[in-house]
């Protein structure tokens, strides 16, 4: 059983017809123009694709005649939007008019297979959180980013970056789980290298929770397919060495956040060493289109979304700053992940694990 | 009292006579000739400096003459040396010969203002807190090092960034006064700012110890003359929001491999994108002095090493590969540190936030 569905975990079967997606188009800083300039281009690329759109109709109605994608979008009429500003407490309340809240219940209700918004990252989690209830098995949900790294597909998967300050050792082992799958599907690594996040100073004891996380990963590397390379140190995060790396939301958060202030320092210090002389003047003109290049490349927003890992439905953050480019990239995310039916995947993964954990707790995980 | 100290820690107040420090001259990448080096042009700075210097006798009495440091030097014959990959727990069991422990016993003897060496951090570390005590009322010493960022002084101070895995409240109370004092002494700063890391969703609970060192914290601010900031994201440890970053040692350590991490991945781009086209390529040629110097200013082994607080004596740890020059400013920094009667001060910052501490708990602080 288990071997069957790490196949179909592997496999490349894609499921025929349309594939629907749930997309809030408010909230994001370019607004709503910039999201259906971003799913028309997506639905360039892919014609099976169908758009659930949650937002102001009258708005939408113009915009997605002008983009030509009305015949494959239908629109929900929401009043409200979320702000970036609204804190997710008062969303959870009073956000039943939103149109995030709407773009949530059409995954919920099944009739689109994930949901993409650019809006407000902690509502969005929140309300997710709450409305798609957790994959039975899964005590706690996982932010999961992908971290512009050495690897060869040019990212590494971080989680979790932020849904839960805490995680016990159990969580550890179904994140590294949730990775794994996440990287296979959205990645198209068939065998990821997973690392647990620690701190280097080997020598020292580290955290107990650390070392039991560690065994339990271990223990599933074998029966989920993935590779795992232990601990690693923060310094592994944008290498080449993992390609999931595994740690508990307040590390994660700390670490990424971390990341982009040292990505802000570099590119001041930058300016300023390009402002020092008329020569590095001179140089910083002919360099200009290579540092363009080099920040999309590690543009910090690009880094801050995230998929939401551990809930019944698949939602994507895209970044609140996307243009078309951006929200064209989220749409492709979550039409490939629909396309391999991830989610069920990914809770077939965990209902496995808890399996094998029982097992090995009654003694014959051996036999 | 309490006052007394604290315009006492704020004084510029300069000890008489000669200030004596403890070299470790073996262990770092670059061996004896570069620390002797580094001595010469510290002395050069300050005629008032005395060195007593540990490792093996004929090569440094060769070293010392040649850069004319004889008079000032006096020479510890050690016949081992801590290698870089020694595991700390063994140099604690096996390293009675070596200069690393010679240096330490210098400081504790009392001969000695602070100890200073280029090498293997984690034996460094350990020898330290196990030969030197702790200061009373510490439970966790820590390691603070100087993080670049854009505060006026360029860097801002982090600590614990990895003597301990763990830290409670009080633990991190104790490294806001440690890293305050650290600040004022080591960096000149009269009122330094303190930030408490901490994940940024404030909308979820944050981790329950972390509100309760905040109202520690919070608490102590006024009496011990720093501006408490709050908490703060990992995003702010490079910026000019504070001078100083309190967290635990787990996570500490991670923020900084994690920033190390990030730097290479941009260098690396960086090289990338110079190599791009032949006009990004003449930009590289221009700009090398501008990256170079950008290089320096960042490089990770100049935050790679730090200072141990919450010992009974100062020590501090340079960076393996330092040159003279890097040999030098460690030198300085020691030297600062002695003449301020840095480590005096911090025990009485302790005793008084314990006194107050004491006092808050039998309900008779405000009065």
């Amino acid at each position: 059983m288990a071997e069957a569905v790490t196949k179909d975990d592997n496999g490349a079967g894609q499921s025929a017809g349309p594939i629907v997606l749930s997309v809030d188009a408010m909230g994001g800083d370019r607004g709503p123009e910039a999201v259906v300039a971003g799913l028309a281009k997506a639905a360039g690329k892919n014609p099976s694709l169908r758009f659930v759109l949650h937002g102001q109709e009258d708005v939408l109605s113009k915009l997605v005649r002008k983009r030509k994608i009305s015949h494959i979008t239908e629109i929900r009429h929401c009043p409200d939007v979320v702000t970036m500003n609204d804190k997710p407490s008062h969303v959870l309340r009073n956000g039943q008019g939103s149109s995030m809240w709407s773009c949530i219940e059409s995954v919920k209700a099944g009739e689109a297979s994930a949901a993409v918004s650019c809006g407000n990252t902690g509502a969005l989690m929140l309300l997710s959180m709450i409305r798609l209830k957790r994959i039975e098995g899964v005590h706690r949900p996982a932010i999961a980013c992908l971290w512009p790294s050495l690897s060869p597909s040019g990212f590494n998967v971080v989680l979790d970056v932020g849904a839960d300050v805490k995680a016990e050792p159990r969580d550890l082992l179904h994140y590294a789980l949730m990775g794994c799958s996440y990287a296979r599907n959205g990645q198209e690594i068939s065998r990821p290298r997973i690392g647990l996040l620690n701190n280097g100073t080997e020598e020292h004891k580290g955290r107990a929770e650390m070392k039991e996380a560690h065994d339990l990963i271990s223990a599933a590397a074998k029966q989920a397919d993935f590779e795992f390379v232990g601990f690693v140190e923060g310094v592994d995060i944008s290498s080449d060495r993992v390609d999931v790396v595994v740690t508990d939301g307040f590390t994660g958060n700390v670490a990424l956040k971390t990341a982009e202030g040292t990505a802000n320092i570099i590119k001041h210090l930058l300016k300023e060493a390009f402002k020092f002389s008329p020569l590095s003047r001179i140089a910083a003109l002919l360099a200009y289109t290579s540092m363009k290049r080099l920040q999309k490349r590690i543009d910090p927003r690009r880094v801050n979304g995230g998929v939401f890992l551990g809930l019944t439905g698949t939602v994507i953050k895209s970044h609140g700053s996307a243009d078309a480019t951006g929200v064209a990239a989220a749409v492709h995310l979550a039409e490939k992940l629909a396309q391999k039916d991830f989610n069920n995947r990914l809770a077939s993964r965990l209902a496995d694990a808890t399996a094998l954990l029982e097992a090995d707790a009654n003694g014959d995980a051996e036999t």
